[in-house]
């Protein structure tokens, strides 16, 4: 097919004003933000406007065997909605809006393109919220969806995967399904929506995602809390959890990164200097309450708890500090970027291991000559690191120890940021390859042609 | 095979011991509790005592294309581990070891034949549970893995699928592979933990599981609130979830089940014989905090919310009276059997459709000269009904069209039994042959021959 043939047949499934040809394309919509961008160049990227247009432009891709990749905000990390020579990107920022929202059941319908930022502003005069909380506002639900999206608030409310409830997706010939449904309970069935979310665009395309929401908390405080060692953190922060507070909230952030955060947001957090001076890494932990009464007596127990664990000191921030401290984090990867990191890796542990973990990485980092540093999850065991090293082969090899040593600590190699293209190797040559086999066996029965998102999570054959 | 090569070699792999022979078999292990028993015989039953059995066992079913039923403590409601002609039932009873406790990672790793009792025993001293409580403590953990069981707490803490993080499960050619692991955040392929939670035996058999515990609270209370009619309790319950109360458990119970209950139980609840005159439905909350101040103000905030909604009087229970409430609602069942109910359905809807089906089912019971009585997990829309008519064709009658309703109210036909057998007619009638299609060519992966609980769920060849 030539291009003035496909450009035809693309205007035609979802529009002329949808379709965008090479070499006249929007750079912005050729790369997701992993800190290795990709050099291919689709041949076009349309933007489909309902299910049925996506739904032909499945069955006209399986008819010419054309690669689709589909494509959310692209704010993923992985290289996981990244083009691929002689396919289309499918973008669903047209398909951007919120199709239903049942207040009496905490259900929100929203196509993929929506995102976290405009589905929690139209959510918050109801008092309720999607409480997964990635950090990137700007990412879509569908990209949420695709990579299992975990973020901040996982330690009290888990991750995507306990928060979609139902899906509409397109196969690739076309054939439009609905699984599961606006039920919490289900027990009818495989449940195909489950083995979707944080199938990275591989099986299907997502047009539709039904959402359990939660509600939102009245009262709530951002605790800051310096500590002499790593290890005093990961120490306190299983009490914590097991005390029943449950903290909306855990994170740890090292020294250095703590000082690329606060420089970049000009922040000043009011920690003492001879405070500062003893601290190794902070801990920031987050109380919601229903009540103002609930949260006062949260506090003093969580502040008991923190003295009694050897905190250098205690600071609740005032709302102003502590919402830009919060925005600060999860401008990190910004952070981190501006510093020059050539990776940024998000190994998962059980959150008693991060401490093995983190030795490990400094133990690494100085036989290959990097510098790692980093905050996470803590309370969820997972660690953010960023890695600077420019030699891809010995940063590379860096990975790989890691990697593999995560999962002998019973890890695994992405809690939230998924495969995608760049962690693709790795991902390979430490599974077991009977659990590779299933899923390429699954892969075949939804996409036989290897047509959605290829070169991609399982599929290393050499990309064109 | 004859009788003597099939005994010689299931004795080879198990141990003599663990191996019944038909017709020497204990008729316990034969059937679950569906109240349509099978009248089928296996040709043998074997308990296997490790993963490795179970590898043995699968392989040589492979080899000689034998059926396999698994089976854990036999408590299912649809027939979903009853025997086939020909085959072998593979009880987990002896594999019921906690294999690890992680008290810091919050994580227990468990054989499945372990029953929900035996685990939460050993939780208690750790002030860690389990937080699914499908009622039925004798259930086990395999099974409630193969069900993706659900229960009373899962307005505030999810289902089975929510609390499975790992899964060690055999494949049929005797392959095992490990699926997981002990973290709550996961981005690394296709999540096949989740697949096979709620396959119902049909993918895979179990060998052991990795579950996420959560604290236990210190105080709790349970309340009574006796309700003129069923609309207010449905209209008030989704505004105590979206109150921030969290309550662990919304249960409704009507006129006749709770009579049945409290009867079968001698349970005296104290309500006075004006209020139990004027009262069609009960609604009992569940409360659990981690400070007694913070449970005073919930009950204080719940009450003043319940009298708002018209509740006729409200009790909070005595703690033991409390507890034989909730045993006796675990065991609506066993009462609902004694009453001569003809089958026991647990169709899932939003929650504010509650009354929509229950008007459906009384409908529908006058239609077609039947007695529905019920009880249901009100706050997440998972409704129990004993229904009572032994035409067993007009009994299908009424249960096409109480599913097919459902279905339209954006429900499923099962919350948290499953399919199994008794259900299997109409889950396939009503479903989206595509998605049918979908699950099948699943099941084709992991069970090219169809050995592993044939004849069940997506399985409708006749039975021999």
């Amino acid at each position: 097919m030539d291009d003035d043939e496909l450009g035809a047949a693309l205007r035609e499934i979802v529009g002329p004003s949808a379709v965008a040809l090479a070499p006249d394309l929007n750079p912005d919509d050729l790369h997701d933000e992993s800190l290795h961008p990709p050099t291919t160049t689709p041949r076009a990227v349309v933007r489909p406007g309902s299910t049925a247009e996506v739904s032909a432009l499945c069955h006209w891709a399986s008819a010419h065997a054309v690669p689709l990749t589909a494509r959310g905000s692209g704010t993923g990390l992985s290289g996981g909605a990244s083009p691929v020579r002689g396919g289309v990107v499918v973008s669903f920022s047209r398909m951007n809006q919120l199709l239903r929202l049942d207040l009496d059941d905490h259900v929100a319908v929203v196509q993929p393109g929506i995102t976290l930022r405009e589905l929690n502003d139209i959510l918050r005069p109801h008092a309720l919220r999607y409480p997964v909380h990635p950090g990137e506002l700007s990412g879509s639900l569908g990209g949420n969806v695709n990579t299992n999206a975990g973020g901040m608030r996982a330690v009290r409310h888990g991750v995507t995967r306990h928060h979609v409830i139902g899906l509409e997706v397109v196969l690739i010939d076309g054939t439009v399904v609905r699984t599961g449904g606006p039920v919490v309970k289900l027990s009818s069935g495989y449940d195909l929506t489950q083995l979707l979310i944080g199938s990275e665009g591989t099986l299907a395309l997502v047009t539709e995602v039904t959402l359990r929401l939660s509600p939102a908390f009245a009262h709530s405080a951002t605790v800051l809390v310096p500590f002499a060692t790593l290890e005093e953190i990961t120490r306190v922060v299983p009490s914590i959890v097991t005390s029943g507070l449950e903290p909306s909230m855990t994170e740890y952030i090292d020294l250095v990164t703590m000082r690329a955060m606060t420089d970049a947001a000009s922040l000043e957090l009011g920690v003492s200097p001879d405070v500062a001076g003893a601290t190794t890494a902070y801990l920031v932990v987050v109380l919601e309450t229903r009540t103002g009464a609930q949260l006062e007596r949260d506090l003093e127990d969580l502040a008991q708890m923190l003295e009694d664990a050897g905190a250098l000191d205690t600071y609740v921030l005032a709302g102003g500090v502590a919402q830009r401290l919060i925005e600060a984090r999860e401008r990190m990867f910004w952070a981190a970027k501006a510093a020059g990191a050539d990776d940024i890796v998000d190994v998962v542990v059980p959150r008693s291991k991060v401490v093995d973990l983190l030795s490990a990485a400094t133990r690494l980092a100085h036989e290959h000559g990097a510098i790692v540093t980093g905050c996470g999850h803590v309370g969820d065991g997972n660690v953010h690191l960023s890695v600077f090293l420019d030699d891809d082969e010995r940063r590379d090899a860096l990975l790989h120890d890691l990697f593999a040593y995560g999962l002998t600590l019973g890890g695994a190699i992405s809690g939230e940021h998924g495969i995608g293209r760049d962690k693709q190797a790795p991902f390979l040559a430490l599974s077991d390859p009977a659990l590779i086999d299933l899923q390429r066996r699954i892969k075949a029965v939804f996409d036989p042609a290897a047509l959605l998102n290829p070169y991609r999570l399982l599929d290393n054959r050499p990309a064109p």
